[in-house]
């Protein structure tokens, strides 16, 4: 058993989500992360709710395994600190706002010219250059700007998606990075310099509707639950009061639907749907239909006929439903980090090795290890 | 200028979205990704619609830079050709349907015991044990399993995420996970196993919402084009008819937001709306006083306005719109890559070192590579 990144040290001026969650997963692997935090203040995200015994439920979620040094880059003692711990960096992570950095006399390439193995992240809403890269870049924001709001909720109805995508996104990409930049490292003895912009990552995950418009195809509409490729698909309430999700993905999986699930032959037969196209256009009826079958039976029962019948099928679920989920419980995907407010749940990274160590992991309070890291930055001198 | 992964090898038994991105990506690195496609079909993804000039808009994306070869996998000769292939690659991707691997003799486990330098990517929908480890996942059923449609939408009509975060998130997960093996392999001359499941990355992005309602908050409601946290935030009509989406995320910001760009000082100065709790529960008339601003002016005056008053602000975009963004034109976001029907344009990766090389990469045909690839490894027997 071994944790891949052991004796990397990643040094990270970060805030909310993006930069804390490509961080965390650094230290997930085993990286020692110093969070670099304003004096009294830090990470916004610390003071978003106190839904976690005072904790902010976004920090715990982010920080856990990280150690928090409180110092003022403006102050000449605190960023000698600061400087020290750059120099024995192997990688710099940041996401200020446009222009923070270079006010700070930080800007990628002169950190990156000072230290040529040190990784440099520099994650920005816009990247630099065009006519956005002044403007402050929040998720909501980006997801707008790039898109994703008008390709869901309903037509008409556009909606940010639940899940921060923006956020999450430009952490993985970071986060990747990271990773192609030590292995890389390790091969040519150099670093880089890696920008990361929201508006580049929320474009990629756009690449099917963008493929789409650009080769002429539809402007892509919201669809709700259902999906604007294929029909029938969808969310229909059970007799049970729940919500099944199931429809179909090919012409193949409709023979399925129609005749071995809902048993009705004559629809299967009906020539006006065998094709997806015929039945995208027809796909107000064919909901219909077949909402009509889910509403007389409980979910259980429809979830056992439809894995039967070869159809995807899936529960629509509340968060107080995930959080229960036996999927997750008996996969044993939950522990348990300690934090200033005590031994709080966690999940399970998504993907490691499965004979790497994950490490304990603390939700650090604001400015835990400054002293101890004063101190050795001290000793080293 | 250097390819980061110039000299591996990946072997791909994949479909889809998540696997193919994941390992278009490792391309994109300047991996050799061999994509093993059953004879005559192909990756399903092939056939979704042929917008591209005849190919998928969904393949077009998620391929280019990949060789394809056409084996049947229960065919001897076939399956010898990919046994060598395998014996020589250094990463092996697969996300199949549950049990398939194991049916082809593939488990991950027998794979990475025949090879100890391999690097063994199990992607799947629910992981192994519990009772959904059987099921059928596509990106929407995952979405709907894992909570991310209960937080998306209005209340009382969930929606699926336009972007297809499960399916990009696993991608992404199972991405970061082969570098840090390559990376461990470095050190230790070791491969490893790695099971990705989509519902666990799911729930990985779902943590601020978790973190929630574990600790007792309340279940998370899908709040439109608004934030839950946070009020006003939101998207307005504006004069010209086009939407412009801006709000608050603080106090601080709330003051500037009313007394700088609304211009109202008594409604800056007004207690009821003074803190972050007392605007959420007052969101909706809040909504109302900023819509009727927005109502009165153009876009590009709301927007100058806004980055003066410190207010974060975007336009809400069509796919059509972020096409033709400038933010990605004029930052050379765009290239052109090779494939059968001839150039096509593609977006850069979003998060490169600056002195990596990017691969030219082609979107293959059906086993373009096939007679190349028999032959290669016929030579090397």
């Amino acid at each position: 058993m071994r944790s891949p990144l052991a004796g990397i040290t990643v040094l990270a001026l970060e805030q909310a989500i993006s930069a804390p969650l490509c961080t965390r997963h650094l230290a997930d692997l085993g990286a020692r992360v110093i969070k670099v935090e304003n004096p009294g203040v830090g990470d916004s995200a610390r003071h978003y709710d106190g839904v976690v015994c005072g904790m902010a439920a976004h920090f715990v979620w982010l920080n856990h395994g990280k150690e928090s040094v409180e110092l003022s880059l403006t102050d000449t003692g605190d960023r000698e600190v600061f400087d020290r711990l750059l120099e024995r960096a192997d990688v710099f992570v940041s996401n200020l706002a446009p222009g923070a950095l270079g006010r700070l006399g930080l800007a990628p390439s002169d950190v990156a010219g000072r230290n040529p193995r040190l990784i440099v992240v520099d994650i920005s809403g816009y990247g630099v250059g065009g006519p956005l890269d002044h403007k402050r870049a929040y998720d909501l924001l980006v997801q707008s700007e790039g898109g994703a709001c008008a390709i869901t909720g309903t037509p008409g109805h556009p909606a940010k998606g639940g899940v921060p995508v923006a956020d999450v996104g430009t952490a993985l990409y970071a986060y990747s990075a990271v990773l192609a930049a030590l292995y890389d490292r390790e091969r040519t003895g150099c670093g880089t310099v890696i920008p990361v912009a929201m508006l580049d990552v929320v474009a990629e995950t756009m690449g099917f509707a963008l493929n789409t418009v650009v080769h002429g195809g539809p402007e892509p509409e919201p669809v709700g639950m259902g999906s604007p490729m294929v029909a029938p698909y969808g969310a229909y309430p059970t007799a049970d009061s729940q919500t099944v999700v199931l429809g179909t993905t090919s012409d193949r999986e409709w023979q399925r639907l129609a005749g071995n699930l809902l048993r009705d032959s004559d629809l299967a037969a009906d020539p006006r749907y065998s094709r997806n196209a015929d039945r995208v256009a027809h796909r107000a009826e064919l909901d219909e239909i077949v909402g009509r079958w889910c509403a007389g039976r409980d979910l259980a029962e429809i979830q056992r006929l439809a894995d039967e019948a070869g159809i995807g099928n899936a529960r629509l679920n509340s968060v107080t439903e995930l959080a229960g989920h036996p999927q997750l419980a008996q996969r044993g995907r939950w522990r348990e980090v300690d934090s200033p407010v005590g031994k709080v749940p966690a999940l399970r990274p998504p993907a490691l090795g499965r004979d790497w160590t994950l490490p304990d992991g603390r939700v650090p309070a604001l400015g835990e290890h400054t002293d101890a890291i004063r101190r050795e930055v001290r000793d080293q001198i």
